[in-house]
């Protein structure tokens, strides 16, 4: 957009050219006027070269400090591996920039501690990519909940499955099926009960791929949770649902239910001598949450040039780790475990 | 139906002329013209004259004796109260009565043993009033499973609700929320999974109605269950849903999905200037299990006169009992409890 | 129902026992408590003796004067060949019977102007066998707009088709598809807008079977309606949906709009690796319109058990064949026709 | 996006700065990397600097001229009034450039067929802003009748209601119900069913707003379709659907039926002790066809850079026109009206 001077505007660093990053850089380049995709970092420079040029980013670094030392950029974006993000935030607050961090900050709660220090102690803002909390539709399981439209929430129902587990090399670093997978749903227990979780107990099966459980994992979990204020969860995972990116959520309460099904491509309905038939679900997240990865995007963007608080905080970050933790010694020692029994 | 001879029908006598005796009457006066009602006993004699006067019963007695001596009487549908089931069982075995009987056979373990080794020692037939494995909606779950069309059952989750919780004089001698409401979604567990529970966890709360606590029961609840071929489950009750009788299912496996809604009065849907609206489900278990009611009934008087084995068996009396002292027993301590644990 | 006298009792005759007479016995045999099934007359008589022994009634036929003479009977359901309907209300009349006649009174609108005059001047009862009008699906579409919830009506449409055409012998002596299919949905569309039609036009296509083309008939029909108050209406029908009966009914008026979908077996979702499947509506009107069935007969004793107005009258009987005959015009000279035209 | 050259991207001027321009003014900054938005001009200067602004396009001008002469410009997006259209089609035609122009061409057969001569004698290509057939919804719909998933189409059915009528000033230069709303279903009949309509029958009346009639329009109609091919298609049109904007569609054809609902911001459910309530429809065309705006722009984009032909051409923009003028002559005839008595 050559005739808009870009000196206005929320002056963005990307850390990380990989699927996500790429998903933030079209946002950024093409979703949100008021920000500017100022450059772009990648351990592998070509990476970093190749989303410059797709998304016209003027600068491109192997070297992600290139950017934490440009005094041009204002916040920056961290879409590395999950190993690195702890790291980053604290190099990136120390440098005085805005930071959004895919989740989840660590795997270590250590680690989280420490990052989460230092962004206070820097003062700058700090928000966390749970995604689905932008999602139009759990947006107005939230809203009939913080309204009240459904009364006091009695019973939380998730059902969260993905199309297809990851590659098993994966697996084996990503923490387990409560840490890479649960953890979206533990942070979304969170925001739509407006509760904090007190104690959780998992089961977990290997129903899936037997791949999985050599590598020490579970494919298959239901994970019960119970709130602070008496309100129970229950939370089902599968690592595989050969029709699709399976996301429903339903809150039940003392005045009703609030629940949401599936989004599809179109809603089309072929009637045949066979039966009724519907199309399946949008594939898997980037399709399934568009949208959302757009609002998370402009809320971060707009927490910055308003100066309002991040919608998603590191604590917010915290504290489906702490979960996930739970959820794997619970898994573990065949019994509920209480969240103050970690860390 | 006077053209019709009733020599050769089934001669059955109906024992509790209550709300569940009433339904039973219905059917067997209405929809079964191969079965003759031939009486009716209630402690309450005056409700057994109306029944009969009602149904057209052509004997009506305050003793059920009265039944079980009487030759031309070839099986009993039992329909007291729940303390009365295992004596009842006992003496109609003895008698050489077929019999069905309502759940659960008893709250005491012993005593259901006992009145299963009668029934077996007499050789007559006997049929739990397990009516949900009848409604058609159930039914199409249940195929889908046992044809493998859904391929390995992993995942089962039952959403199980009352329109409104009983008085608290029933609830205090109801044997509390998993004996009285969850037996029927255990029940229901073991039917569309074609496997048995070997571990069940349960966690509850009391959101409904404090006398409910203080009457020493939950109201809302939650079940995990782990089955003998892997696969988990999830239940969850509640005492109280302000939208009705809520019934779902949904099994989930490696190869798809089936799951059923609740059945509304009609299919007719308002739009206006605020939303789109449907209507409410079924009241109540007598409007919701209305088919179900005449197809256990007529499933009962087929198996006696075709010589076929009882769809719902004395076993299958037996389990879900077995599972909610499982689950009380886990409500209670605060683990998971296997089913071996108990009796 | 040996124990319950008969006295007390309506007692009908039924006249004819083909498939929509035995729809009818089974329904005053187990669904009416307060009706007695005395007699069942057919021009074969072996029909009548099957269907007496089947539902118990106490006498058969060959000829249904029987009925007519017998002091006893009250009231006569006909459901003979259509032919035949217009000089049995007359005769049933004249006997001082009560009558239900299955639609259409007659094809010729002479005979049905005859029939009426003497069902008026006997004083008897008449209700013509518009099924639907008892649907509870349609039900809730009358009711919301005769309770003002969608404003005032401006749109109809009811889409009608059927899942299979019948006999090509059947199509020759049906009168055509506006006489024998549409005159249902002209019948609902006076019940659900409360208006008369003024002005009907119609267009029709060969395109399921040429047989049918060749019989003088058309397979396919789009007919438009004007009413008396301005509202316009739509119906489409063809002779043959591979899916099934579709039975569907929209009305959309100035505060909202009400529509009602099809019933099917079950509301069991498959989701499987190709989509997400339902199960095809319910087949054929015997399935579909088994509620409704039993509602127009119980509608039928009880308004002369009571005393009071039939609910759809030898009026509502006459009007629809009456637009039958303007659609029919309308289709062989390519114009609109007002109701005024004929008769 | 500074870092990207433009030019090897195609040169885009957009004629006309109101509401529609801006749609795709918007689509051409973020969604189409390979499209440059060189230029805007609108007869108010001041509208196309606003959206020169608020979009980063270089030029902005009061005379489109100024765009025509431009020779770096490849293709011109007419999105001014109406009357306006033809003559600027002719203009860009003659300068050279492709050109993609808003429904419809004109209201005037005689300069829609000049503008198409001079198309065809300049060999620019001609898009026409047909955007509907680029929804997802309704491309799969048309891909189930391509491909033949439904048989040989019988019956179409539309639904196109609008959630509030236009102002009565355009109303009167609107060129009626037919030629400005039902315009679009004319040339969604033509998509669909892949064969050309041949008679036209329309009905009307005045239900929403009697100062529509006083203008001479009506604001309710019902148009049936004969279409070439045999089959039969029925149109709804209201000026005002208190629920929202209603855009449906079904094809009922030898082997069954693809119908389509309307599409909601979320598909959340709520259920209170009052029913079960879903979210009203998307509430107009910006909201609704967001996607199908941004589709047929890049179809229009890639068609010129490919080489390929428009997608929606000339002679598609022709008939709904002459469609248009049948159902108007229908209306005030009150009888069928052939396509081949118009023009």
């Amino acid at each position: 957009m050559p005739a808009q001077s870009t000196t206005d505007k929320l002056h963005i660093g990307l850390l990380g050219a990989g699927r996500i990053g790429r998903v933030h850089a079209r946002t950024l380049a093409y979703h949100l006027p008021q920000a500017h995709l100022a450059a772009v970092a990648d351990i592998c420079p070509q990476a970093a070269q190749q989303v410059a040029a797709e998304f016209g980013i003027p600068a491109a670094y192997g070297d992600p400090r290139r950017i934490l030392d440009d005094s041009a950029v204002d916040a920056v974006v961290i879409c590395t591996s999950t190993d690195t993000h702890a790291a980053l935030i604290e190099a990136a607050a120390e440098a005085g920039k805005h930071i959004f961090c895919e989740k989840p900050i660590a795997l270590d709660l250590q680690a989280i501690a420490r990052a989460l220090a230092t962004v206070d102690g820097a003062g700058v803002k700090l928000q966390i990519g749970f995604n689905r909390r932008f999602d139009p539709n759990f947006q107005a399981v939230h809203e009939a909940v913080a309204s009240g439209r459904i009364g006091t929430p009695h019973i939380l129902r998730i059902t969260s499955r993905d199309p297809q587990p990851p590659p098993i090399s994966y697996v084996k670093v990503s923490g387990g099926i409560f840490l890479d997978m649960s953890i979206h749903d533990f942070d979304m227990a969170r925001f739509l009960m407006e509760s904090e979780v007190v104690e959780v107990h998992a089961t977990g099966a290997v129903l899936v791929d037997p791949a999985i459980g050599e590598a020490g994992d579970v494919d298959t979990a239901l994970v019960t949770l119970r709130f602070a204020n008496g309100a129970l969860g229950s939370i089902d995972n599968s690592r595989q649902a050969v029709y699709g990116y399976d996301q429903r959520v339903e809150v039940f309460g003392s005045r009703g239910m609030i629940a949401v099904g599936n989004e599809t491509p179109h809603r089309a309905t072929l009637s045949d001598a066979q039966g009724t038939h519907e199309a399946l679900p949008l594939f898997f997240f980037v399709e399934r949450y568009t949208a959302a990865y757009i609002a998370e995007m402009r809320a971060f963007v707009e927490c910055i040039l308003h100066g309002s608080a991040p919608s998603v905080t590191g604590r917010d970050g915290l504290i489906p780790v702490v979960m996930g933790y739970a959820a794997l010694k619970s898994l573990r020692e065949g019994r509920p475990v209480k969240l103050s029994e970690i860390a």
